[in-house]
């Protein structure tokens, strides 16, 4: 089934989760596709989601694409979006800026679906737009977010949250924990393994045959040689050194607040490793907010998403921002085309 | 005498000590001291370091000004550069690239008598070139930087380091200190006394009546309401409200990642406090490396300095940066001017 599938299309087909149907989701998506709509090179979309939900977003948008309900197995229409309606939530259930356990159990089923597809290349790449983790929790589906359910379906035990801009590619080692608990969970082998499976993204995926890999220290200076904490010296240095003794290119560990700063127009590695969220994300964000890109890298697949949240003070009102929602389309499309021309399935 | 002294000056004089003498600070000292020459608006400059020292590295830089001399109590050069000369090292007690115990002790006598001349007021301001830690602690010295040495001069309990760009003024609660051990570092207290004093300076020297002032988080998007961290909640958000108690314009906790995000180009705040070097620096180094300028507020006198260390291994090449120690320069003159114009002589 896997290769029929896959030889009958010509075009990347990439799959996008809807989202909390409250949120801004069903906004961004529409947005997004119709944006593509424009450009001559573009992929296939598939929408996985809420008819209903995605037809009243549409009314309210402009040159917005016609949802329009889709069979696993039919052909995609061709002048419409093809929808995978996995809820017929009632109009209350879909309110935007009032979200429910009805539309968290339904985001959960577009994730875990689109998530499958892609793991069974019945599409090319899953997009996800935002889910509200509470509503997840409280229709009892306890994941702590997307990535967890990719890593649980792609059956991968070492997968990272990698965050891309225009040209930052940055892996973090911890990611949604406090800042006091970050020095505890710093282990060379959680830094080693974060340089290892960047570096193996990069190379499938950029096309970078032995791409320089930054690693950051943890502390100000990046220690001073212990002056300011020793994570550096045991843990992180011989973590650096025992992926170059596997050819690895890494490098550092490189003063944290330097690290970022680019000589001649470009920064001083093609990808860096992170020790905690804020010390990659501030860098990103404050250099391009509306960019930034989420990428679960060491799947068997491929899923990105926006850098952004339900935003249910803002939905159903016309004002989001879709640009994170494209990036994140153009970057899972961009590794999509990187595999093609390497003549490979899967990294 | 701290009068009469002041009423014949007309322009400002600003101190600057040359740093460590086998550090590039005799270079970067010059080198920005010949960038105001072709300026007509400009402060008096008086540099306080080796006589020897300043005239090696003078013969190296082209239209460098002349070190003559100076005197206390003498008039200025017209025509050159007035040496406070407090050392006549040898030429091997002062070879760049070379540090020792001799240019250690020296750099200290710099810093401590321009510190004295700042709080006497016999100069408006001192700007201090980069000094070697680690050579003054080898020549008796055991100060951890120049903040405290400017705090026991200026007899200062609650100082901050403040880092300024050409747009942004981040104070900082902690600064030179492991990560691991900020968590028991942050206390109410400590957050409030930060707001405090960045809002008396921003007022005072920079003519904001009432200036907005930013307060970040600690944790991945602020703790994300107590499930990433409680710093927050438990000590951030009440010095905050203590702070708005007292009449400052104080609001926060920021989440992190998005606090230096421009809207129509502008920042959120008129200052920022941030909780670690880091948080911070990562920030203002990414968006203007060449131009950090370090601050001590708090102090009774006006104290800056560039934010790079002596760089041993590229001094004496003539290949040295100046553009933070300009910067430094420029700033110091902004805050005297601004002193000055509010008729005050201390803040």
């Amino acid at each position: 089934m896997r290769k029929s599938r896959r030889l009958v299309r010509k075009t990347p087909l990439l799959a996008i989760s809807m989202g909390d149907p409250a949120g801004i989701g069903p906004e961004v998506v529409l947005k997004s596709i119709a944006s593509f709509a424009k450009r001559n090179d573009r992929p296939d979309f598939l929408a996985i989601g809420d008819l209903g939900a995605l037809r009243e977003a549409a009314n309210k948008i402009a040159a917005a694409p016609h949802p329009v309900e889709w069979h696993r197995g039919d052909a995609l229409p061709s002048n419409a979006l093809g929808v995978l309606a996995l809820s017929a939530l009632a109009p209350d259930q879909r309110r935007p800026g009032h979200p429910g356990r009805a539309g968290g159990a339904a985001s959960f089923e577009y994730v875990e679906t689109g998530a499958k597809m892609a793991h069974d290349r019945e599409v090319d790449a899953l997009v996800t737009a935002p889910i509200s983790k509470e509503w997840w929790h409280r229709a009892g589906h306890h994941f702590p977010g997307h990535s967890e359910v990719m890593a649980k379906i792609g059956r991968s035990k070492n997968w990272r949250m990698m965050f891309a801009g225009s040209e930052l590619r940055l892996a973090l080692v911890t990611v949604h924990v406090g800042l006091a608990k970050v020095p505890r969970l710093l282990t060379q082998k959680n830094v080693f393994d974060t340089i290892e499976i960047l570096d193996r993204h990069v190379r499938a995926n950029e096309g970078a045959v032995r791409p320089r890999i930054g690693v950051l220290g943890f502390n100000p200076h990046g220690g001073e040689n212990g002056l300011f904490g020793d994570e550096e010296r045991r843990i992180i240095a011989p973590a650096i050194e025992r992926a170059r003794q596997r050819g690895i290119d890494a490098f550092g560990p490189l003063a944290p607040d330097t690290a970022f700063v680019k000589h001649k127009g470009r920064f001083g590695f093609d990808a860096a490793v992170t020790m905690y969220h804020d010390q990659g994300l501030i860098a990103l964000k404050t250099l391009e907010f509306d960019r930034a890109v989420n990428v679960t890298i060491g799947l068997p697949f491929v899923r990105t998403s926006p850098d952004h949240g339900t935003a249910f003070d803002i939905a159903g009102r016309g004002v989001a921002n879709p640009s994170s929602m494209i990036s994140a389309i153009e970057y899972a499309w961009r590794i999509v085309k990187a595999r093609e021309a390497a003549g490979k399935r899967a990294a």
